[in-house]
């Protein structure tokens, strides 16, 4: 990206291994993602040119000396951040926050090749080499489903639980699969488009609900005997969204919330009322990617349904139109 | 209160049942809330006059005819807010969000007699009439203990926990006196009062901190590998507090705020990035309360240790000038 609204495809060095602990892969699919949205609609600003993309899976092709279990010639799924997997922060689950991690959108990972840090701690194998339509559901586990999957976690959605999703993009569509697959007996989806009510409705949406803001908690409010929901997913990043997802969560209720916050503040005595739990930020996936690994190979999850549209990687920058005119929900790139 | 710093002890009618499902009881003992100081400071506009006072031990005179559990003549401890323990919410062990909650504050249990709402689902009684020394502690159960043992279970205080409590009021105090109860390896006062760090240590701290804001941070930091406190308890409720707080907590830690949060914000971004559970608000105390009770009856714990300066109720006025100016900890107030 050389500027907001600016993407380019470009041939730049190739990348090759630097510490020890680095593999580089050949990406198999990359995608683009809500955040990348971000710097591309001009919020927030990157160092142009930024190589673009922290989505990413693929087959190794080289190992640094130090890298232990992940092998050239492996598919690898990986987190959007690398982290370590051994610190005492990733030891308690929260990679994402790991002392040693790089963010992998520095990297680039929509490319042909990508250098992956602490490969170790940061990727994880399928055990063969999956088919070609197992590829955007694996894809997915590498940020999208495994943010609206820790958004559900974070929201503690489970058995009993009524779970609201504030947003219909990927991720908010992915957190109605992954409460699902939680076992949430009821699943409040927030969406007026159309074909995203029908996605939530088969990830298993049990509620849809049209309204917004104000009108949208008084919603969640009737479905729910005047209490609110126990769990809400907050995945879209906005003031509305976050004020919309404290309002609609119970007394004791969880707010799990996964979309970046720009721009938006908690208002204290709001938080204190409300007595709920508030738990988010980046998502550490790579707690997460052995289960949703396993959960995709063995097709109990078809995550990668929110690609609904897949693009060789020379028309990166039609891709990145399409998410920013909601032409399409998340669209795939294969280099 | 008849305006800020115009505390007034005067003549008022006596209370009497208005709901079968109320209690009236002769006030054993009452005190000075540090919520209490927020309109007598002008922070907080009441209905001048306002009656004062939501923390409240004695003796049952009456019970209305809905009433199952209490009885006239037991000694009783209640929440400073009534519910009726029975609903979802309470069921939840969220009292202080009830459906049909009634805040104690505006009844005024700064008196010698005191309509309780909702008795069954508000009051506990101790096995036996108790002697004149525990009164102080089970007093605390009704407001300052619960609380500061709410911030603690909020923040998840437990076993190989660091706990750090920014704040030496009271509550802090025994949120720390929580902390070490609820089994933190470590507990980290932060105070530069030498009287307040005297009580912490007794109450449980291992580690003291004079510094605060960033400093604060910084040395909370340094005590824990550069990582944050497993748990935090906020029992300020000012800016500065609350950003303390969350800064000290490592990514997937816990922050408990109980300090009401007047003019406080969170910001997103801050709170995105911190990976931070955040949970707390008005403290269900009657979640609590049994155990509170039974510890303080068989002497595990002496929570009423906070009350350093003992007054008659005639000398109200002198009750808030003190805590007001910080020359007393909490003041008990005896009708």
């Amino acid at each position: 990206m050389h500027a907001p609204r600016d993407v380019r495809v470009e041939e730049r060095e190739a990348p090759r291994i630097i510490e020890p602990t680095d593999a580089i892969i050949r990406v198999s699919a990359a995608c683009v993602c809500g955040s990348d949205l971000w710097p591309y609609r001009g919020v927030e600003e990157l160092r142009w040119p930024a190589p673009m993309g922290h989505e990413y899976a693929g087959i190794v092709e080289e190992v640094g000396d130090d890298v232990r279990t992940i092998k050239p010639g492996e598919f690898v799924v990986g987190s959007f951040w690398a982290s370590d997997n051994t610190c005492a922060i990733c030891r308690a689950g929260y990679q994402s926050g790991c002392v040693a991690r790089v963010p992998m959108g520095a990297l680039g990972a929509q490319a042909e090749l990508l250098r992956v840090p602490l490969a170790d701690g940061t990727l994880v194998a399928t055990p063969e080499m999956p088919s070609d339509d197992l590829i955007p559901s694996l894809l997915s586990a590498s940020d999208v489903l495994g943010t609206g999957w820790f958004g559900a976690v974070a929201a503690e959605a489970g058995p009993g639980k009524t779970v609201a999703v504030v947003g219909d993009g990927a991720v908010g569509l992915l957190a109605v699969l992954a409460a699902k697959q939680l076992g949430a007996e009821r699943i409040i989806a927030m969406s007026r488009h159309e074909s995203r009510r029908r996605l939530a409705r088969e990830f298993g949406a049990t509620d849809l609900v049209e309204a917004r803001g104000d009108e949208g908690v008084a919603a969640i409010k009737e479905l729910t005997n005047g209490l609110g929901a126990h769990s809400v997913v907050e995945a879209v990043g906005t003031q509305e969204s976050m004020n919309q997802a404290l309002h609609a969560a119970r007394p004791g209720g969880h707010v799990g919330f996964v979309g970046v916050a720009h721009g938006v503040s908690l208002d204290g005595m709001d938080l204190f009322w409300s007595l709920a739990h508030v738990h988010g930020g980046p998502a550490p996936v790579r707690r997460f990617l052995p289960e949703l690994i396993d959960l995709v190979w063995t097709r109990q999850i078809d995550p990668g349904k929110v690609f609904d549209l897949e693009l060789p990687l020379d028309q990166a920058a039609d891709a990145y139109r399409a998410m920013d005119q909601r032409e399409a929900i998340k669209v795939l790139l294969r280099p």
